[in-house]
C-alpha cells in the first residue's frame, strides 16, 4: 500500500498528468473508463446464436483446430483431447467446463495505479493502432517505421485522455533490429507512457523480457507482479483452424505469471473463412474458444478475453475491406456470442483507407459504433490506423480520438437525465415565445459543461473557416499533433527506475537480444 | 388501374430505369425501401419517458404555444381549448385524443407509383439535402445556388437508388425571382425525377400550384390526387413555442387535400430552447404536437409525422453544431417519444463542416447512425448537406450516398442468416487448416453478391491507389458525381403531361406566380 501511495506521488496522479499535458496542447475530457449504458445491437435470435454455437462446437468436435505448438498437444492429451498429429478436437463438454472457468471480467493495472483499467463489466476501453509497418503524414507521406515516429505515435498514446492502453507498437521501427526492437519500444512505451502495456507473443525471450520490464517499471517484486494482471499478450489465430507456435507460448507464459491473454481471429471471409458472415463468425469462435480452453485448462480462471477481426474481402481483388456493413454485423454477432460465452470482447477500429480522408473516417466511424453497438469492451487500433493496418498515421489518431471522444460524451448520464431541472419547465416559462435561452440562469449555470467540445472539429461557419486560411480536417489535425508533441511531459517516473530499465535493456542488448528465426 | 398500367408502361417501370442509369455511371444496389430490423437504442427509461411526456403536456397546458394563424386560432377555440391572443393552451386529454386519430405509417405515391414510399412501419427512407442557399463543389468553391445547380442536385437525387424522396430544394435557386421560383423548381423536379415531391409551406399559392403540378404529372383527376397521400409538406415551428402564419396555412391546406403534413421542430439547446437536452426535446415535443393536434381536429386521421431537429449550439460562438453526441441522443430520446405517441419519426443527416472532408463525414455518420438507432423512418438532408445546411455539395452528395447504401446494405436479412449454408460446416471441413475459401464451391456460388460494393470507396492498396493519382475521395466522388451527369436519362413522361406542366407553369407565370411579402 506504501508502495503504491509512493508511485502515485511520484506520477503527479491524474490531475498532475492534466496539467502537465492539457492546457498547452488541447481541451480534452478528463480520463475515465466509458461505461456503456446502450442495450447491444442484437442481429441474431436465440436460435442464431444457436447455431453459430453449434456450428463452432462442431468444428472443434469433428474437424479440430492444429496446434504447432508441442506443449498445447501434451496439455490437451492430458486433457483427454483427440489429438492426431498437430489436429487436436475437443468436445463441447470440455470446452463449456473450461469457458465456465473464465472471468466476466479483470483489471489491468499499469505502473500509474490510476490508469488501472477493467476489462469488462460493460466498460469500453480504446487503444492505440498498432503493428503497422508503415507510417504516413502530411509531411512525410508513406515511409516506413522508425523509432521516433514510434515516440511520436506512443506521445500521442500518452496524451489523449481518451486512449486507454499502449497496445502494440503504433508503428513498426524497422530501423531497430528485430533481435533488440521490443527493448527499445518497451523502454520508449513504458517511459512515455503510465498506460497498460501489452507484449508480442513472437518467442519466449520476448515476451519474458516484457514482463521483466513492466515489473521493473511498475517497481513491483516478482510476487506483487504476478498477484495481478499488470499487462496483456493478443493473438491472433493462423485462420483458417490453426494456432502457430509462439502465440500459444507467449500466451501460457502470461496467464501462467497471472497476466492477460487476448485471442482474436482474423477471419476475413472469402478468404480465410466461409464467405457467409455466419460461417467466418463461427470459424473464429472455434478458434477463439480452442486457445481460450486450453489456457484455462492450464490456469484456472486465467484472465481471458475473445477478440473479433471478422470482415470480408473485396471480391474482385481479394483486397481486405473495413468498416463494412459485414465488419459491423459480424462484430455485432460475435458480440452476442462472446456474452453466451460470459468472456470480455476486442474489437478495433478500422479503415481500408490510404489517407485520413472522408472515406477513413466514415470506415472508422462504422466500426466504432459497430464496436459500441456490440458491447465491445476493447477496442484496438481505435487511433491512428490507415490501409488496412499497413499504415499508422498521426494525423488519422487525432482525428479518431475526435470519434473516440464524442463516443466517450455519448455515454455520459447528464447528457440522457430527465430530472425537473432537465426538463427545465420553468426556464421556458421563463423564456417564453419571443426570448433567447442563452442568457438565463438555467443556460449560464451549465453553459460551460453542457455539450462536448472539439479539439479538431471546425464549427464556425464558411467565411470565418476561410478567412482562417480554408483548412481541411487533416491539415487541422496535423496542427493539433504538433501542439501536442511540442508541449508534452512524459509522465513522471523515478530515476532509479529508469535507470534500472535502461540497464536491463542495455544488459539483454549485450546477451543479443532475442532469436529472430520465429 | 388501367391508367395506372399505362403510367407504368410509359415509365419503364424499375427496370427501365435502372438501365438508363446504372450500368453506365455506377454500380449501386436496387432501389427498395429498407426495413429497420434493429431494436432501437433507448436511452430513456419508462420514467424518463413519463418525465418528457409531462414536461411537453405541462408546456401544452401552462404555458401554450403561440399560433400566428388565425384560421388555427378560430379552430382551437371551436375545439375549446384556452386562447388567449395568439396564445393557445391546450389539455392533454385534448392532445391525446387527438394524437389517437393519427396513422402510425402511411403511403406516399408519386407519379411513379413503383416509387411509393411507406412511412412508419420499420422503415428507413432517406432524401436529399434541402434548402441551402450555398452551393460548394471542388470546382466552383461555394457559390450561390442557381437552377442549373440545383437540377444538377435533383438529377443526383433520381440518379441513387438510396434517395427515396426529393425533399425541398436540393438549393436555392436564388437567380430565379422567388415569385416564380417554385414553379421552374417543381417542374425540374418533377421531370427530372419520379420520386415523392414536396412542397414548401410558404404561403397559399405555392402550396397550392405545387398539389396542382404533382396532379399533372401523375396523370390524375382532382378526385385521384386527393384519395391517397402524393406528397407532403415539412414545416418548423418558430421556436421557442411559436407557429407561423404560413406553415400552418400549407399544411391544412395539404390535409384537406389527403397530402401528408410533417411538423420539426428547429430546437437548438441554448439558443431556442433549454441548454438540457430533455428540455430541448420536450420543447420540441411540445411545439410539434400543438399542431399535429390541430391537423388531426380538422381532418381526422390524416397522415402526420413528427420530426426532431434539436442539437446544441458551440457555447463559444452560438454557432449551431451538428452530429454531436448531444445531437444523437436528442435524436434517440425523441424516437422513444415518437414511438409513444405513434407517430412516424423524421430526423436528418446533418453536419457543421464546411468542406467534404473527414469532420464532415464523422459528423454524418454520427447522424445518419443516430437515425438508424432512433427508428427514425424519413432521414431529410441525408445526402449533400454542408456547413450546417448553409451549403448544398455534389461531391458530398456522393460522398452521403455511399454511407447510406451501406446502411441499406446492413439491414439486409441475407447478412445475418444462421442456416446450415450460412454456417458453412462443410466448407470449413473442405477447405481444412491449409486452404484458402476463394476457389471453393460454396465461395464461387455466392460471391458475387455476398459483400456490399462500394462506388466511391478505394479499397486498393497503398500503391496502386497512389499509382493511379492518389486520389483522396472528395476528388473521387467527383468524378462518380460527372459520371452520373454525363449519362443520365430523365425518367420518362408522356409528351402530353409535360406540355401540360409547361402550359400550366407559363400560365402562373403569367398570373404573376406568387406573392413575395411572406
Amino acid at each position: 500500500m506504501e508502495q503504491t501511495a509512493a508511485r502515485r506521488r511520484r506520477s503527479g496522479g491524474q490531475a498532475g498528468n492534466r496539467r502537465r499535458t492539457d492546457p498547452a496542447a488541447i481541451r480534452q475530457m478528463p480520463w475515465r473508463l466509458p461505461v456503456n449504458t446502450d442495450r447491444p445491437t442484437e442481429p441474431l435470435t436465440a436460435e442464431g446464436i444457436a447455431a453459430i454455437h453449434d456450428g463452432a462446437m462442431r468444428i472443434l468436435e469433428e474437424i479440430g483446430i492444429e496446434f504447432l505448438n508441442d506443449e498445447a498437444l501434451a496439455l490437451f492429451r492430458q486433457a483427454g483431447m483427440t489429438v492426431e498429429g498437430t489436429n487436436v478436437r475437443m468436445g463441447r463438454d470440455f470446452v463449456a467446463e473450461m469457458l465456465a472457468r473464465a472471468p466476466g471480467s479483470f483489471t489491468l493495472t499499469p505502473r500509474n495505479p490510476e490508469r488501472r483499467l477493467t476489462l469488462g463489466e460493460r466498460h469500453i476501453l480504446f487503444g492505440n493502432v498498432s503493428s503497422p509497418p508503415n507510417y504516413w503524414s502530411l509531411e512525410t507521406g508513406k515511409v516506413t517505421g522508425t523509432r521516433a515516429r514510434c515516440r511520436e505515435l506512443l506521445t500521442l498514446t500518452q496524451a489523449f485522455n481518451c486512449i486507454h492502453f499502449a497496445g502494440g507498437y503504433p508503428v513498426e521501427p524497422v530501423d531497430i533490429h528485430a533481435s533488440v526492437r521490443h527493448l527499445d519500444v518497451l523502454f520508449d512505451k513504458l517511459t512515455l507512457t503510465d498506460k497498460v502495456v501489452h507484449a508480442y507473443s513472437l518467442g519466449a525471450e520476448r515476451v519474458e523480457d516484457v514482463m521483466e520490464m513492466v515489473r521493473i517499471a511498475g517497481g513491483l517484486s516478482h510476487a506483487e507482479f504476478a498477484a495481478t494482471p499488470r499487462m496483456y499478450t493478443n493473438i491472433n489465430s493462423t485462420s483458417p483452424l490453426k494456432h502457430d507456435a509462439p502465440m500459444i507460448d507467449g500466451c501460457l507464459r502470461m496467464i501462467r505469471r497471472g497476466q492477460a491473454a487476448i485471442v482474436a481471429p482474423f477471419t476475413l471471409a472469402g478468404a480465410m473463412a466461409p464467405v457467409t458472415m455466419a460461417g467466418a463468425v463461427a470459424q473464429s469462435i472455434a478458434e477463439a474458444l480452442s486457445a481460450i480452453a486450453l489456457f484455462q485448462y492450464v490456469v484456472p480462471g486465467c484472465p481471458c478475453g475473445i477478440g473479433t477481426f471478422t470482415s470480408n474481402v473485396d471480391m474482385k481483388s481479394g483486397a481486405p475491406a473495413f468498416g463494412t456493413p459485414e465488419y459491423m454485423r459480424a462484430t455485432q454477432m460475435t458480440g452476442q456470442m462472446a456474452r453466451h460465452y460470459g468472456l470480455p470482447l476486442r474489437a478495433s477500429g478500422v479503415c481500408a483507407a490510404n489517407v485520413p480522408d472522408g472515406q477513413a473516417m466514415w470506415e472508422t466511424s462504422n466500426s466504432l459504433w459497430s464496436a459500441v453497438q456490440a458491447g465491445v469492451n476493447l477496442v484496438y487500433h481505435a487511433a491512428g490506423w490507415l490501409e488496412g493496418g499497413l499504415i499508422a498515421s498521426p494525423e488519422k489518431f487525432v482525428m479518431d480520438c475526435e470519434v473516440i471522444q464524442m463516443i466517450q460524451r455519448y455515454f455520459e448520464p447528464d447528457l440522457v437525465a430527465t430530472g425537473p431541472d432537465e426538463i427545465a419547465l420553468e426556464a421556458i416559462r421563463e423564456v417564453g415565445p419571443e426570448g433567447h435561452f442563452f442568457g438565463i440562469d438555467h443556460t449560464q449555470a451549465r453553459y460551460e459543461r453542457a455539450f462536448h467540445q472539439p479539439f479538431v472539429s471546425d464549427w464556425r461557419n464558411f467565411e470565418a473557416w476561410e478567412k482562417d486560411g480554408a483548412v481541411w480536417t487533416a491539415e487541422r489535425a496535423q496542427r493539433v499533433c504538433k501542439r501536442i508533441l511540442a508541449t508534452f511531459e512524459p509522465p513522471p517516473m523515478a530515476e532509479g527506475i529508469r535507470d534500472e530499465l535502461a540497464a536491463f535493456v542495455a544488459r539483454r542488448k549485450e546477451e543479443g537480444g532475442a532469436p529472430t528465426d520465429f
